[in-house]
């Protein structure tokens, strides 16, 4: 019986959650699905985006789904990173069948760093402007890049580049590219390259194969990631792990995108995939497999799928279709 | 008679630049051109990126054509637009025949600036990392965003979009984001909307068509356009201009290439489109189409071309095509 702690959060959020835990109530594995609030919705009826009450059941339970936040996401989601020192974010970039990918054979990984770099919180007014401080610490440094090492050891992944803006950023991801090369020294049988950032976001588009894990800063892997999900296909697609020493935190990458919200036709393929990736922060990677399956078989139909996708069914349809193929395996 | 100052560079800038300006060479407009030096190769004679003297060539010139500076860029380009005020940085991305696009009808320009934002060159050690300065200015913002709705308005075109992390970056993209819609108050007839920078990443893959100008800060501004070069071909195709109240300077976005240098194979198109720039910041815009259409043939033709853009034809070939189309305009 795994403790789950459930932030359903604002629009879409809610829906794609509805969908995902509809779902995972047909497992064999058995959840104690705990609830809490947070998000535009919350924060409107209390004044605070961010209740303490949540960061509490987040920090007492083994793992949590969180589906999204509107336009308090920073003081939400970037606080319950902070907080809870979810160092890593974790996001998968895969082609999946029945998607409008550009090209269907890209599967990648990035490895975000996720407590520091630009999302330091250190804004402040000058006489005429502000400015922000980009934070780049050799602990935060070696953690992450320590992480997509032994990441890519785990999952069989064969090379690890470290993207950043060194010619510009001397110091700071001077100080990002020294750990980087300082722990691979550690992992040989690794191949191992970096690049400047905006290389990669052509060569993301012109080269994907390029990349096997990329390990990166706080913004840089946050605008890299989009720029993934724009090659498989869109936000519907790309789900997210944020993980630290104690907790996990899973996600889909895209936000509450109030203009589809209360319509109940979002994709909830990227809720779904951030379930998997649960399971397997977990270990409980039969059923992770097994999920994953039942969702790639739909997609693959392309028949009982949302709009976005082709199709026209709802959220609840396609996660009924999704429950369907998961039980039968 | 326009006097021109020009900088090589290094690798590749050196062998783009010596195509570019065999072309310049047939036209009826009448330009001395002042070389002056900088980039690695000056670094290792001299232990100086960047002589004074080059500054002040190209201060006294009415623009400047610049290949590329390899590992000491920082310390040439960057350290150019600062000391000669170049506050606007112009890269339209445009699909042309013949080429590796993606959509083939990608047309959009990014307006970058160029002065300020992680570039302030504002980094320090700390105890246990280092620390870089964002740095946000009203007037800096309002300048490039009134840029923007200006050259919308001369070019014709409809939309303008300031792309920022304002949900993260609240104070700092904050001040960016007022500029935008204060300046937009005077260009009524121009639309407007903002995107965050991360969603753009993924919009200039799905829905390219979504931007006609994109405004943006300096760092989003470099990887935008980079992304933006993967979108039609790579980064031999994509021209930039430096814009500044004095002065001029159009460089390739593309860098010096170490590793395709000294092969004379390098795609000349960049550097050629730069000086298309450099003919319209000039007003001679008649000469700037001349010689646009003249490697539009070339390109759309496909005999002629370099490697990347699936020919054989050596840099200097691919020039001596572009020129005879050019003379014949
Ligand atoms: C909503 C926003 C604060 C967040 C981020 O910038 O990290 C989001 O874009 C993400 O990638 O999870
Ligand atoms: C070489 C580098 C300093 C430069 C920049 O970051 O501006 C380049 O990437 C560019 O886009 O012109």
């Amino acid at each position: 019986m795994y403790k789950i702690a459930v932030i359903p959060g604002d629009g879409i959020g809610k829906e794609v959650m509805e969908a995902t835990l509809h779902i995972l109530d047909a497992s064999d594995i058995e959840f104690e699905f705990k609830f809490a609030d947070a998000g535009d919705e919350y924060a409107e009826k209390t004044g605070i985006p961010l209740p303490q009450e949540t960061i509490d059941i987040v920090k007492q339970s083994q793992a949590c789904l969180f589906g999204a936040a509107g336009e308090s996401a920073a003081d939400v989601i970037v606080k319950l990173r902070r907080e809870l020192d979810l160092f890593v974010n974790l996001r998968p970039v895969k082609a999946y069948p029945g998607t409008k990918c550009i090209f269907d054979d890209v599967d990648f990984v990035i490895v975000r760093e996720n407590t520091e770099g630009l999302y330091s919180g250190i804004e402040e007014y000058t006489e005429d402007g502000a400015t922000a401080v980009r934070v780049i610490t050799n602990k935060a440094s070696e953690r992450i890049c320590r992480f997509a090492f032994e990441y890519a050891e785990k999952t069989g992944r064969k090379k690890v580049t470290a993207v950043h803006k060194a010619n510009v950023l001397k110091k700071t991801d001077g100080i990002f590219k020294n750990n980087f090369y300082k722990v691979a020294e550690e992992f040989t049988e690794i191949e191992t390259d970096d690049r400047y950032v905006d290389a990669t976001a052509m060569f993301l588009i012109t080269h994907p194969n390029m990349f096997d894990i990329i390990v990166t800063t706080n913004l840089f892997g946050d605008i890299l990631s989009d720029e993934g999900a724009g090659l498989v296909g869109g936000l519907g697609l790309i789900p997210s792990a944020n993980i630290g020493e104690n907790q996990g935190l899973f996600e889909p990458v895209h936000g509450s995108a109030p203009r589809l919200a209360g319509k109940g036709i979002a994709n909830p393929s990227a809720m779904i995939l951030s379930a998997v990736m649960m399971l397997d922060y977990l270990d409980e990677n039969e059923e992770a497999r097994k999920l994953e399956k039942a969702l790639i078989t739909v997609l693959r139909e392309n028949k009982v799928v949302t709009a976005d996708l082709g199709g026209d069914a709802t959220t609840m349809e396609m996660a009924a279709e999704v429950k369907t193929k998961f039980v039968r395996e």
